[in-house]
């Protein structure tokens, strides 16, 4: 880290667009105890800087938790192309063997940022629905061998449409101030063996996602009918709801701004 | 290893139709340094058998190499329901950490033989054609971050159609009697980031979907004119050719019988 830097030109901001596959990872946030990749990141702002910074994403992923677009912004004190620090960034990553690949970067004002100026988050989680597990996309969807009805578990989805609290549904540990939020977009859709739920919202609680799909999984095989998810949203309480469906089937898929 | 079977009924053949993640393993056949897909299955039977026996496959993959339908079949000394047999295998299987499973089982007539009753057999090459490398399909496609021209690549494949000597795209140590194969379908779509390319014939010398799809790609990037495929060809020389397409995009995607 000798590196010293004369030059004089503004602080330049980008936005970074990332994938990344959170199995082997605590998720995005940087802890003591092992790789995450917000720490990638940083160790090599840090070499393009010449001295350590914070930088921010879109929001956190939980270990085991993937993005396909999550979205972080950084200062570079000398301006580079947009190309030459996604080559730079992963070129650093791939020689770290960190999971993470920097798809896009683009210039943005010193005003952007990551996680404040976004106005929506949307996620994508997978399920495999066959009686057989995949080796290939192990680690990449959660494992369903019995049948769900998808027909049930888009009744259920729409009682958690709109704007309400999302108490039920929260993990324990969340630290939101408020559990209302509101649900703008949850799909639900087969292709091929696979069933896919599409959510959009301006933002999630903590485990919010993965609680309303673990909670529909149960309207799916039969344990719950749909319009027990109505209730369960009115009891405003985690204990009502079914378990949090596994962090690998969760994708983090596109940050609106 | 102490099970005595007493029963005696018929022997049963049964067809079974698997999945597998080539990254971790030798490929199908059986070797002595290390895990294997062949070796897995025959513990299996051996327990459900209570002695050892080989089990063939419609044919060996290498090291990297992935299956979505590769086809052995297996003898029972006491019948079981199909079902039963998958959810045995399976189990075992998950067990074992073996990155394999079971999709189908289906009982067979004892003349039914995984490999020669086949009458041909489809691969799937992935290429993942974009700037950034892909964490997420990691280890499932070739990632090649140059551009390349499908319509190019195309019109190179239509060369390879047919019935010719595929000298020039066979690994040397091949132990096929003859190099003179038919191929019947080498289709080249794009789908999002990815290339992919559906191949079919009655059978495949060793690495010729590999040696194919490395030398489509230096058409794809400009290096080859599509004509120059049929020149290739017609030199029946193994360095004619391009380089062996890496192992990790190649998939085992049917067998016909």
């Amino acid at each position: 880290m000798s590196l010293i830097v004369f030059y004089t030109e503004k602080k330049m901001r980008y936005k970074i667009t990332l994938e990344y596959d959170g199995t082997d990872t605590l998720g995005w946030q940087r802890q003591l105890d092992g790789p995450s990749i917000q720490q990638y990141l940083e160790e090599i702002l840090e070499i393009l800087n010449g001295y350590p910074k914070e930088v921010a994403s879109a929001g956190r992923t939980d270990a085991g938790v993937h993005a396909l677009g999550q979205v972080a912004h950084i200062d570079l004190d000398r301006p580079m192309e947009p190309f030459k620090i996604r080559e730079a960034f992963n070129a650093n990553l791939r020689e770290k063997g960190a999971p993470a690949s920097i798809l896009e970067v683009e210039p943005v004002p010193e005003t952007f940022h990551a996680r404040f100026s976004a106005t929506g988050r949307g996620y994508i989680y997978r399920i495999l629905n066959r009686r057989a597990p995949s080796p290939i996309r192990l680690n990449r969807v959660w494992w369903v061998p019995v049948p769900l009805d998808i027909e049930k578990m888009r009744q259920g989805a729409q009682y958690l449409l709109g704007y309400h609290d999302f108490t039920s549904f929260r993990a324990t540990a969340c630290q939101a101030k408020s559990p209302l939020k509101t649900l703008d977009r949850l799909d639900i859709e087969r292709q091929g063996d696979e069933i896919i739920f599409t959510l959009e919202a301006k933002s999630f609680l903590h485990h919010q996602v993965r609680n309303m799909v673990g909670t529909l999984k149960l309207v799916g095989d039969g344990h719950l009918r749909p319009q027990d998810i109505q209730t369960i949203l009115e009891q405003k309480n985690r204990s009502a709801a079914g378990p949090t469906a596994p962090a690998c089937g969760l994708y983090l898929n596109k940050v609106f701004y």
